[in-house]
Parts: C-alpha cells; structure tokens; sequence
C-alpha cells in the first residue's frame, strides 16, 4: 500500500469513529442496549472503502471535509447494518465478523434486527439534515441515490439473488448482475456521492460512474480470491463458505487465473477513466491497486 | 362509523393499494420473490390508520391529494417493514398477520429480513422524489422526521423496549414512554406530515401534534383491550400474548375500568385540540373516536 492510501485509511478510519462516537451516545434506560449493540458493529475497525471512496471522489471538487465525511457516515451506516442482517442465522449465518463476535451472537437475533433497522433510518436522518449540504435539493438527490442504491433494485436486491443463488445454478451474466446490485450499487454510490456533493458535470460524472463500476467488480472478484486462497485469521471471518455452498461465483465461472485476469483488466480500465483528473485522482488511483492487493 | 369516515377508509385503502401496485411491479428473474414478499405483506387490507392520517390532516391545508399519498405511502412502507421484521421468530413470532401467513411464513425468514429492508429503502425512495412536494426543503424535513420517527430514538427504540419488557417489569411512565416510541412516533409524524406538507404554521402544528400524541396513546390503549377482550378471528392475529408473557402494558397497570377511562378522556382532549380548525376537522375527530370503537 503507498503512503498517500495508507494515510487517508488512517484519517478517515478516525474520522469516521469519531462520527459514530458522536452519533451514537448510549441512553439510560432500556434503550442502551440497541446503542451497544449499533457501537459494536460500527466501530470494529472495518476498512472503511466505501467512505473513503466518498472522501476521495469529493476531494476532486473541493468539496468542505464536514460534508463529506457526513455522506461517507450515511454510507457506512447501510453499509454495517446490511453486515448485522446478513450475518444472522437465516441470512450467512455468521459467528465473527472482523475477528469479533457478530451483533446476535453479542447479543441475540432480535437485538440484531433492530441495529440493523436502526442504523438503515439514521444513515437518512443524517442525509436530510442540512449540514450535510446546504442545497436541499443536493440532500434530496443523496437521499434518493442512496435508497435505490440500497433497495430492492440496488443491495437488498442483489441479497435476494445471492439467497437464490444456494438453490438455483447462475450463469456468468448472472452473477455479474448479483454483485453488481449486492456490493456494486453502494460502491458505486459512494464515488457518485462525491461528484453529487461536489455538483460535478456529466463528463467527470460518467468518467468516476465507469471508475466505480470497474472498481467494485474488481473488489468482489478479489473478494472471491481471497475466499479461497486468504487466511481466515487475517479475514476475520470464516472463508470458502461459496464453495461448500455450491454457489458460482466469477472464480467458479471462471477459474483463478481468468478471474485475476479479469480483476486486473477492470483495475487498469479504471485507472484510465482517471485520466482528465490529472494528479488530484492519485488517490482514487492507489484505492483501484489495492482493491486487487488486499489481506481482508 | 361515521359514513365520513368509513368514506375516507374505503377511497384511501383503493389509493394505498394502487399506489404499492404501481410502485411494487415484479421484476423477472430471481429477485421476484422479494417483490412478491413486499406485495404480499403491503396489500393485504390492513387499516391504513396512518394514510388515513396524513391525507386528513394534509387536508387542512388543501395540500395536492398525489402530494399526500406519496408521503402516506411512505409512511405504511415503514409500517409494513417493522410488522414484517416484528413478527419474525426471534421478536413477536407471529404466524398470522390480519389473517394471512406473515412473510417469513409464506416465504422464509431471510426474504422477511430483506422485504422489511426493501420497503425500508422505498419510503425514502418516495420522499426524496421531486413528485412528493415542488420544495426540496419540504421533502428533506420530512425524510429527516421519518428517520427520526422510525429510528432507534422513536419507533425501532420503542421496539427494543418492548423486547426489554419482557424481562424487566416497567412502570407506567416507562410504559408509556415506550408506546409513544414504538407506535406513537410514527403516528404523530403521519398527521405532522399533512402540516409539514402544507407548510402550516406554528399554531397549527402545535394543536396537531397535541391531538397526535392524544390518538397515538389512546390507540395503543385500545390495542390493549383488545387483546384482552378482542375476538381473534376479527383481530386476524394471535391476541393475550402480553398476558401471557407477563408484559406490564397499561391494562396491566391500570386496570380495564381506568385503562378505558384514560383512552376517553384522550380522544376527549384530541378532540378539543382540533377547534380551532372547524368543521375542516372533522374526518381527524371521527378518527379520534374510531382509535376507540374498533374490533381491530
């Protein structure tokens, strides 16, 4: 990882605990448990890509940090409670997430869902506020990306198929599909978010939306590498679950060698869709390399 | 009921229906069962009480009737949502909802949790689209008092303690703080939005809000009767489960004879807070006077 990636991690990883720390504050009463239980999951180290692809995407168009950093909140707060909802029981089915329990195993399934329920309604209760933009009609705009990014045509869509997907053989284009709505529409919304914040033209707007499509095929395509191949110490969370499943996946499709072909293709045509930026897009450069060269 | 009200039910039922059918279409392919949870579990005739709100209280103040709906449908998607996460087994465990199998019944439990998470992301969806109101400013306050309603400091909170309820016995205080949570908040946004909608001043929003909290109590009074001396087969769901699990509710409480009383009184004081709209109002008193005299 170079030092200009390795530094912004860092700050907007502080940044955005702060953010939670300053959200979250844990009432008296029956209450603090869902606290506890939003705490857990949202500070636990996570990487951090979609906000600070947010804070990069804004960077480009001297967009004020504050506001940034509260979209890049709003993002990770669907980000985290579609993480809590997936990892219960009936969805994954998961005991760690990030080398620590998940929210039921912590606490219970019911305690679960509503984390995951009231992290979804903070991340719109934060967009609408007017300090995320001073232009309502930007705020809208976020709002109304964000909830189809996140709906049923956009994330929860793309869980819906992933469920299908345990019973029912996908083809290439399918699965495509899948990640592009279970994992692609939020990263995709997060760079989009920068250029919303920043009232971006179409040509940078179309040159970041090619840039996040590649970027986050390329990152679920190393997803699927790291299944296989990664250390579950390191990943914080149990690996080869897609395989004893049965699911096709780009590396079942495709094989090891083509899928890293694949990913590296997608990571360079990406790159290219930088290039009217100049140098202000080093960043979003060195996120695209290690969206490939990643441990977790 | 009055033939003014029992009007209003029967044209705002038609609406909301039409409404989640143009907004509900199943797509081909394998997200369709999520479509068909969502239409499922929106029309299946529930009592539309708090559509009937906002269309009544918008009004008042002659908002644009497609205006009203769009937030009224908003606002029975996150209804909908938390009846589909509340009835699953690791909160209510409910099999039947108004007569019919709940979702993760009919469906399973991961396509409740993602239903519930669907129609979580349209209410916003619907609220950020120019559609809902010619002003930005309007369309991000509402979107900011739903999450607000909805979260974990109104009702998605009020859920927790309720959860909470079952192991620790509450005072009267806690259990009305808890009521006006999980069921009071999104009652009062339902008539707050009608003024948000129609920009209504501060004396107006103040005698609305009064009659709000009123209705909302009252209501989950009523509720608590019912399920005490309420017929299952006209309830269409399981009833005496509070009882059973030992729940301080405020029958519990006060007894039957004061519970009424109270529940009297506070449609008595709605009532009153509507004088200063004249007969304009009188849709919300006959709803006041419904919250009471209902089998359901």
């Amino acid at each position: 990882m170079n030092a200009l990636l390795a530094d912004a991690i860092a700050i907007v990883s502080k940044d955005i605990d702060e953010a939670f720390e300053a959200l979250l504050p844990v009432p008296r009463g029956p209450r603090a448990q869902l606290y506890e239980a939003m705490r857990h999951a949202t500070m636990n180290g996570g990487k951090r890509m979609r906000p600070l692809l947010v804070m990069a995407a804004s960077a480009l168009f001297d967009v004020d940090r504050r506001c940034a950093l509260r979209v890049a909140t709003a993002i990770e707060c669907i980000h985290v409670y579609s993480l809590i909802h997936d990892d219960m029981p009936c969805m994954d089915d998961d005991d760690l997430r990030r080398g620590k329990p998940t929210v039921h195993k912590l606490f219970d399934e019911a305690t679960a869902v509503l984390a995951g329920d009231s992290l979804h309604a903070i991340a719109f209760e934060v967009l609408a506020d007017a300090a995320t933009h001073p232009k309502a009609e930007v705020r809208c705009a976020l709002s109304l990306e964000l909830a189809r990014a996140s709906g049923p045509a956009g994330m929860a869509g793309g869980q819906m198929m992933d469920l299908v997907a345990e019973t029912t053989q996908f083809d290439l284009l399918t699965v495509t599909d899948l990640q592009a709505l279970k994992t692609g529409a939020l990263i995709s919304f997060s760079v989009e978010a920068g250029a919303m914040l920043g009232e971006a033209g179409a040509v940078e707007c179309a040159a970041l939306a090619r840039y996040a499509r590649a970027i986050g095929l390329a990152f679920q395509i190393a997803d699927d590498l790291l299944d296989v191949e990664g250390d579950p110490a390191l990943a914080g969370k149990a690996l080869q679950k897609d395989a004893a499943a049965g699911k096709a996946t780009f590396l079942s499709l495709l094989g090891i060698d083509d899928a890293r072909a694949e990913a590296q293709a997608l990571v360079t045509q990406a790159i290219e869709d930088l290039s009217i930026f100049g140098d202000d897009a080093d960043l979003l450069r060195a996120i695209a390399h290690y969206t490939l060269n990643r441990d977790r």
